[in-house]
């Protein structure tokens, strides 16, 4: 029972979601499609790299991920196919699947097949065209050399670590949630338990977050709204009592999280 | 072929509601599962009561359906599966079953059985972590007695009926919807065709509403632009030609609705 | 495995689409529901015909598509059934699938067998008591003829295309998209290519598109922002570069294209 999902910045107004799926439904009836989310804000690839980093751990092997935000849709940029960490994933080679790729041992293919893609391939509309039709091949049990030709050559976007020097941890703001609350992308691996035990703080445009909680409603004693939080995705969040934290702080992604780090 | 519904304040932007499903589909891969709504207003577990109430009854016997509006996630409050109508509901212990429960004889267990949820058991997103494979897991077949333990204290919200005296009949707006269509909590047996034949009138935010139709678009004699309306959840609505009568009226869930009526 | 498609107006935050997907499948088990969008602006039946036209064709024959934008529900306005290109089409007659039918020949039913409805119908929700149920008993195998009797007065759109004369073309916007592309209702039988090179250009709320690009992300030499382009749905775009079309024309839906072509 092969499983295709979709992330996309298509909205869920017009009729580009449908028309993939309908794609996708008439290569393979049997297909299992879910989406992740069209919603990403338009042409947002680091967006979407995020959000396909947090997604897709919980889908089983051998699923295949669909990711259509392509504002060089129709010019040289190629069509991708990944394999890394068991799962696949199909879309342009504009970075999109960095995030997943930092996290294991990418094999890429440049889609390079014409036959498996839908035709007239239309230049403004790849994701119905070459990706999910792509997509519905690997789902009948195509291999990716037979959808394109192996590649190193892929773009990737910077990692999503925190800058570490001797002296200083510079993180920054990578989502903002439906809650408000703002995603660091800080792990566990970069401010451990004890340096959190030792009393470390955040700075965030101009405000000083030095709470640590361990789930939302903790109860708190010192009435500070701001509060920093492990979040689902596996980095620290900073959220706020009862509101959106990325409101208080007029947060955007991109933003500068200063860690400041007590001697351990 | 089971059946799976979902019921979030996740919105739809997030990687939340995929995480969710992706457990479930790794769990179950012939799992069906069907989106109630994710737009949820965030921590509103009236609204998910209310929503929940009106969609659960077209579904068949032995459907699962996860609510997963969940502000206190990860504190004491206890993770819940109910038994009622022939239908299963996975979620958290704060009212958002209620109103299902109100119309059945509820069977009742507090998640106990740590073995069938997903772990690391995530502080902040019980969703993906407990009611998720929790679902899964009755979709394969588990009963209640092998995912929890039988409780008959959990919360209730306070009913949903209007208040009732001898002299008047004070009604409230429990939904507003897209089309700005105001669901109060009136039933037939509230208000009879008997009471309406008789004159009945309705005051809402200092307006009067005393026409009632048998569908949006019945011509009328009088010219009023507001009137009542029998809505397809089984509840009085107040409507209005053309426009929102939420905006005409500037109501909110919660305004009180006043009923008048003539002495049969 | 019968394919069911829904496109409404009934918006994502209500219980309305659940109500209609769990009665499908709790008569259909089997049957495989996919969303086109249920974000139809209120009531609009022009915008709900042109993405129905748009999303229909990748389906593959047999595919049963219901369209509930319905103002009209619980008048004497008549539902209905339509075979066109070896696809159903359920909903209210309302014109709704007038923009599908105008490419095919389309064989159409009243529907009048109410034991195939769902029962009390509800005056206010067709989709859910009358279109669900029709969905649901052809994915099982019935007949048009067993749901309803055949006419051939139904309503029909003025047909989606340019006016013509001799001397002048004159277009509309038909649809906005998600990122403010206007698509116009010319087809490449309404501006031949010949027409394209021998300097055709549009004229749209006082501006002027001369500039034909044939991917979003064509490099330009000119430095116009305003460019028009083939669109996927094959109609003719106006578009801008990195930004809104629609926001910098002040357009809207309906507004008029001028086409000026140069002699050949």
């Amino acid at each position: 029972m092969p499983l295709i999902t979709l992330l996309t910045d298509f909205g869920t107004a017009d009729y580009f979601v449908a028309a993939v799926k309908g794609v996708i439904l008439s290569a393979n009836p049997e297909a299992r499609i879910v989406d992740i989310t069209h919603d990403i804000p338009p042409h947002d690839i680091e967006s979407a790299a995020f959000t396909l980093l947090a997604a897709h751990s919980t889908f089983p092997p051998g699923t295949i991920h669909v990711a259509v935000v392509d504002p060089g849709v129709g010019s040289e940029r190629r069509p991708l196919l990944i394999n890394v960490n068991d799962q696949f994933f199909v879309g342009p080679d504009n970075g999109v699947f960095s995030y997943v790729c930092d996290g294991g041992a990418p094999d890429a293919f440049q889609l390079t097949n014409e036959k498996s893609w839908r035709h007239p391939v239309s230049a403004t509309f790849h994701g119905r065209d070459i990706f999910a039709p792509v997509a519905a091949a690997l789902s009948l049990g195509a291999k990716p050399g037979d959808l394109g030709t192996r590649t190193t050559d892929f773009v990737r976007l910077a990692p999503l670590c925190p800058l570490v020097s001797d002296s200083k941890l510079e993180a920054r703001i990578i989502h903002i949630d439906r809650f408000g609350n703002c995603v660091t992308n800080l792990t566990q691996d970069d401010l451990t338990a004890e340096m959190i035990a030792a009393g470390a703080s955040l700075r965030i445009n101009g405000k000083l977050v030095k709470s640590f909680r361990r789930y939302f409603a903790e109860a708190t004693d010192s009435g500070e709204k701001l509060f920093a939080i492990w979040g689902s995705a596996g980095f620290l969040e900073i959220a706020a009592t009862d509101q959106s934290a990325a409101k208080l702080l007029k947060a955007q992604r991109g933003d500068a999280v200063l860690v400041s780090v007590q001697p351990l």
